[in-house]
């Protein structure tokens, strides 16, 4: 092990968008990144398994706080509770000056095709860590699998809105508006 | 071009899921799936762009067909009924012989995290079309998605039902049969 960069990560993250942006996802090397962060390429295989896993970096400790948010909530509270429960302390650790990044990455995301298919399962990873804390806590099958569909709808939602400048609610307060909304639209489905 | 094939599509359809399932998917190649079929490499290149396209042909076909299913049902339709009216539409063009092909398929991407994350892009496109097309009837943003949602989910559902080989149900039932559930189970979210 080298010595300890502070806040390595978030260098490297800073610098990969950046790189990516400037010169394309495609064309920017792990050794380009490291060097732009101003560290070396053995402190960036750390912290990363390769440039790819930059810009999904967190989906298991994320999947983690859905399922324990789930599991935490009390046992009388509806699924879709238990779903804003776990929204609630995912939002917590995203803080606001991550919010820029947002749209970064997924103009990145959306230039690649490779990219959108690693993101379509990463969605698909919250749905399914969302479900099975639901079955968990006894909510029926078909009725699990559709809350945390709602609730990863709601998270993608929230997160799309957050990145806009100009707004001014929390991260918390998007996501659960969000939720609220889709619960609603949830009723008139016909 | 090469001389017509009868079949040539299905022969290295069925020639492909043979080998990836007997050598796996990474070391299976082009030439070997050709062979297998009893056809020539570039006979492959006209069917296919590459060996992964192989499991994820008709995608755009499916879409297409979802998007005019939802086009097509009557004005006064509510939104499931038009994503059931687009789910018959798709569920027709799977004849009862391609019910063994879904498990081999499926065996075939779990066992590989790129086939997983292409998978998972495929999914998320079909909820896109279907969004998209309910967008254009007038269906309001967050109950578009939805919808749109609940009818993938029963799609995939009655695939996974179908493939049951002691099953006696046609895959129009099955799908009709799991949106009805899933719509029911929305109603329970609290």
């Amino acid at each position: 092990m080298g010595r300890w960069e502070p806040n390595a990560r978030e260098r490297l993250l800073r610098a990969a968008l950046e790189l990516f942006i400037e010169q394309g996802y495609e064309d920017t090397t792990v050794v380009e990144i490291a060097e732009r962060a101003g560290l070396t390429k053995s402190t960036f295989f750390r912290h990363f398994p390769d440039k790819r896993e930059v810009l999904f970096f967190g989906q298991d400790t994320l999947c983690q706080l859905l399922a324990d948010g789930i599991a935490a909530a009390p046992r009388s509270a509806a699924p879709l509770e238990a779903v804003a429960a776990a929204l609630d302390a995912v939002a917590v650790v995203f803080p606001p000056e991550r919010r820029e990044l947002g749209p970064q990455r997924e103009a990145i995301i959306a230039a690649n095709s490779e990219l959108q298919e690693r993101e379509a399962l990463k969605r698909a990873g919250f749905a399914t860590a969302m479900t099975q804390a639901l079955l968990a806590r006894g909510v029926p099958d078909p009725t699990a699998r559709i809350a945390a569909e709602l609730g990863i709808g709601a998270y993608y939602r929230a997160f799309e809105q957050w990145a806009d400048p100009a707004g001014q609610q929390t991260l918390t307060e998007l996501t659960r508006q969000a939720l609220g909304q889709l619960r609603a639209a949830a009723a008139t489905l016909g």
